[in-house]
Order: structure tokens, then C-alpha cells, then sequence
């Protein structure tokens, strides 16, 4: 095998935005090209927060908008193995080896921890919260992947895979491959409001899925250079999204350098340099409704691609775990 | 079905002695006549505290004389269910499922927790180890066990199966039984050095696979009064193994009452006392002997009862793990 092997995945926590696309998915479309990508729907990972049925039934539709999203923006199922976590019960049995390879002290330092129990206000973790990082090793190495896209929140994760991957190969065997980092950073898009990180919960996303009208409005309401209250007064580039979106986002470079030029000397009104940002987002947006339309046409897709990625990840989970146990003796 | 089902087992430590029997095996072999009886190797949870190549290895062995134990002290494989815990991975779906239901503080107020690891000197506990218990309630529950024999010891994982069989039927719907503890009291044997639990650990127990010259050695060295250093000095029945032994294993309570009261009086030899303890050790002995004779004849026997056990065992715990998803809405 030539090309390496990679494990990607998301918790299914609804539709994905420009933000997620510029973090990760523009980045899976070209890999896809390159490796061999695993695409995980980590629906157990969900679970670990909140366990409630109402939350599960929603990770049930959260998973169709998520596949239906890596569908829109280009990623191929004849290319890349998308598959559901709890559709290959061999990663449970992994899961459990494993548990035995971290320790309490080790996975309570892990710095997610704590700020997915700030974020979501959970005062005391779930046993499996506390395992999210020993589930994500299992995820990771029952398809044998050896290269890991993270970002930085998720580096601390991928170390304790590799210890984990260590400390397995040193006690049986050499199982596991130490899975590397493929890209250390990972481009973050700010939101509509200016005020941080795009992000669904806080509204200040557009959405993959946003008709024209939707993004037209949500657009029309960017923040941008609030001492800019006239078309006349310079205004300021850096730091304001509507330009960031320009720079994500238009690929005729030559008309947002313009843009931009006219912005700082106070000779560009707010509605031109939004309404070109619309023009670029449909044009970017197009071919993904376009996708979207041609899948949405067959509405049994998302559950055939699922089945059809968890029947070929299974023989290669149930295969590692067959290898694991060999080496531990436990055959 | 109206016998009630249960769930027991031991974690393979290797062979098994005659406090063993007073306190648990005794009881299964009346309880196979009476009830539907799984018995579980708990090789998994031997992992918990120490998972090095070499424990693994002596796990296997430790199996095959845990086995051969229950065979010859007359637990009979075609009433119970003798099985391996690694044997049936749908256990771990269901563990997995389990951990989003106990939260960490709850699993680091189990006594055991703090118990093991003194005994065994661990300072960090594995993320197996901590999670122990919720193993334990997917072993029990996911043979739908409503009854589950327990000493003190393990009563609190007992509550801990409860509570988790109580918060998945409040969020998903009823699917398993809270389990009840079957018996509250196990008898406990003093060790032949009369200095506590017998324990194979502390060098002070008698193995039910001890041969007859064996046994005669042991209760020839066995602690007794030690204030009597002459047959003719008034000695102190309670409290003292060599009649402990004599209630727990000579069924002649004439002859046992007769040596008490004489030995109250200072009136019978050491010598005596013990060799009529032997006598009866060898009488209770003998027809385990015989079982363990006819067993071993045939030397594939355990990994026939084991693969049996797991053939019987897998499509109820796949069926009990299917019944959990489609409550959940997993499916």
C-alpha cells in the first residue's frame, strides 16, 4: 500500500457551515485524491456528553445532515469510506483492550476534558467522557490508520493514541502503527458577528446548506468596521469578516485586492463589498446545491453509504482486533 | 421462564482451595439444580490490574484450573453455563453503552477501588480498573441476570448494576431487570495459620486439588491453640482453624462435638484432633478427586465447555445488546 491511511471523522452534531468547511473539509476533498480516508461518524462520541434519548434520536438526524453535507461539498463514498462508529461493534472490543493501557491520572490531564465539561456544563463526567480519548485511539487504530488531520485541540487526543499504540507494541507486539499528524493547524473562520470562532451554537454561522435569500440576509447583517458609520471614513481590512470571507472565500483575487484598497482609503461603500461577497458565496455555494440536489433526489443514499462504508471497515476492524488478541495472548 | 437466572463467576487467579469452596462453590452446586446458572470466567477483569504479556499468559493458564475446579467439585456443564468473558465481544458494546451512564466520582466511590489498589500497590489506576464496575453490570445484565450471588465485598458493585439498569430503563425504556443480590453473607474459611482469610496468596490455604500427602503435610502444620503446648492443657475451641475446619468439612457432628468437649478438657492430643480433621478432608476430598480424574481423561474438556458456554451465551448477549439499541434509538 503506497498511499497511507487516514482516519478523519466528526461528531454528528448537525449541519456543517463555512467555518467547518474551511477547518476540514476543503482539506478531506483534496485528500481524498492522495490517501486512503476513513471518515468517522463518531456517533458514541456524542453520547459521552449527553446521553438523554431525545439526544440520541437527534444524533440519529445530526448523522443524515452530516453525511449529506460531506456529500455537497464534494467528498466521493467511492473514495473515501464514510461509516458510522456504532455500526462496527469490533471497536467496543478494542475500546476495552485499551482501557487497560491508560491510565485515570493520564486521561483526567487531558486538557479537552475540562473544557468540553465548561462548554457544556457537566460537573461530573461520564466514565466514558473521561474514555472519549481511549474510544478516539480504538477509532483510530482498528482501521490501522497512520496519519491523523488534527487540529490543535485534537493533538492531545492523537498523543495519547500514540501511547496507547506505544505501550500496546511494547507489551505484545508490534500491532499498531504510531499514527503521525498530518497537518499541525488547522485554518479557523470567524463568525457573522466578528466576535469569534464560527460556530453553530452561537448564530453567527452560514450554513452549507443555506438557501440564497438566507445567506443574502445573514451576509447583509456581517459585522464589519463599526467606526466605519459612513462609505467616506477609511476602514479597516484586518480582523473584519467580511474581508476574511473575501480572502476564504472569492477566488478573483484581483477584485478583492481592489476591494480591499478602496475599503482603506474610504471609497468602497459596505453594500458593494457585501453584496460581492454574496455573488462569491453563491458562486462557491453552487456546485455544493447542485451535489446536494442530485443526492436529495435519492433520499435511501445516506443509510447505503453508511452500509456500505461499516461493511468494508468491519473485516478490517474485526481483522486488527483478531491481530490485537493474537499478540496479547488471548487466543 | 420461572427459575430465576443468575450470574456468577470468578476472575481466573488460578486454582481454587477449600475456603473457596466454603464460600461460593458450596453454594453453586446447589444453586444449578435450582436456578438457570451462568458461570463466568472473568478474564477481562484479570486485566484490569495488571496487563503485562506474562499475566495475560497466566490468565489462559489460570482459566483451565478455575475450570477444572468447578468441573470436579461437581458443578455440572450441562446444567450452568460455564463461559469466557473475552469469549463473547458483544459484552463490550454494552460496557461501552454503560459508560455514558455512571459518572467518575460515582466509580471512584466504590470501597473496592481503594481496596485493590492497596493490595496490589497500584498508584495510578488503570482507566479499566476504574471502570471495573460497569464491566461488571455488562456482564450481569447482558444475560439479563436477576439474580446475582454476591459477599459484602461485592455488594457495592452489585448497587452500582442497579443503578445503572435503573438509569438506562428510566431514559430508554425497561429493558433490563435490576438485578437482586441472591445471597448477602458468604461464609468465610480462616487460613491454616490462623491468621486470616484463607488465601492462596498467603501461603496458608488448602487447595481442592491438593493430593492426599499434600493435605495430611498442611493440617499437620495447621495452627492451634497455642497456649497448649501439652495434650493435657485445656484448650480453646472458637477461634481456632483445626475445629473450623472439623464444623465446615466432618459431617460426623458426634465425633466433632466429642473432640470439642475433650479438648475443652484438655483431654485429646493435637495428633488426633488433626488426624481425624485429615481423615474427613480426604473423605470430603475423595469424590472431587474422582470428578478431577475422570475430567482431565479427557484433556480438551474445558475448551469444549468453554466453547460451548460462549455459543450459548453470544446470541443472548447479541440479542440483549440489540434490545438495548433499538430502545436507545441506535437503530
Amino acid at each position: 500500500m503506497s498511499k497511507g491511511r487516514i482516519l478523519t471523522g466528526d461528531r454528528p452534531t448537525g449541519a456543517l457551515h463555512l467555518g467547518n468547511y474551511v477547518g476540514t473539509l476543503a482539506n478531506r476533498v483534496k485528500l481524498q485524491d492522495e490517501y486512503e480516508v476513513f471518515l468517522l461518524v463518531a456517533d458514541y462520541h456524542a453520547l459521552t456528553r449527553h446521553a438523554e434519548k431525545d439526544h440520541v434520536i437527534a444524533t440519529r438526524a445530526f448523522t443524515r445532515d452530516l453525511v449529506m453535507d460531506y456529500l455537497a461539498v464534494g467528498i466521493d463514498p467511492n473514495k473515501v469510506t464514510i461509516y458510522r462508529q456504532s455500526d462496527v461493534p469490533s471497536v467496543c472490543e478494542l475500546h476495552l483492550l485499551f482501557s487497560m493501557l491508560a491510565t485515570v491520572p493520564r486521561l483526567e490531564r487531558v486538557p479537552t476534558l475540562k473544557e468540553v465539561m465548561d462548554a457544556e456544563h457537566i460537573e461530573q463526567p461520564s466514565y466514558g467522557l473521561l474514555g472519549y480519548p481511549v474510544l478516539q485511539a480504538a477509532d483510530i487504530l482498528h482501521v490501522r490508520a497512520n496519519l491523523v488531520p488534527v487540529g490543535k485541540d485534537q493533538a492531545s487526543h492523537l498523543e495519547l493514541t500514540r501511547e496507547i499504540a506505544r505501550r500496546f507494541n511494547f507489551l505484545y507486539g508490534d500491532v499498531f502503527p504510531e499514527p503521525d499528524t498530518l497537518i499541525g493547524q488547522v485554518p479557523t473562520l470567524v463568525g457573522t458577528d466578528g466576535q469569534g470562532k464560527m460556530s453553530k451554537s452561537l448564530g453567527n454561522a452560514i450554513m452549507l446548506s443555506d438557501d440564497s435569500a438566507t445567506v443574502k440576509h445573514k451576509v447583509r447583517d456581517m459585522y464589519t468596521d463599526p467606526k466605519r458609520v459612513r462609505a467616506d471614513i477609511p476602514g479597516t481590512v484586518e480582523g473584519n469578516p467580511v474581508f476574511d470571507y473575501h480572502d476564504a472565500f472569492n477566488p478573483n483575487r484581483v477584485e478583492v485586492e481592489e476591494l480591499k484598497t478602496r475599503y482603506r482609503a474610504g471609497k468602497v461603500g459596505d453594500v458593494e463589498v457585501k453584496n460581492k461577497l454574496t455573488a462569491a458565496l453563491e458562486n462557491f455555494l453552487a456546485p455544493i446545491r447542485e451535489r446536494r440536489a442530485r443526492y436529495t433526489a435519492n433520499p435511501k443514499i445516506v443509510d447505503e453509504i453508511l452500509a456500505a462504508g461499516a461493511a468494508k471497515v468491519r473485516p478490517i476492524s474485526e481483522e486488527t482486533v483478531r491481530m490485537a488478541r493474537d499478540a496479547m495472548g488471548l487466543k
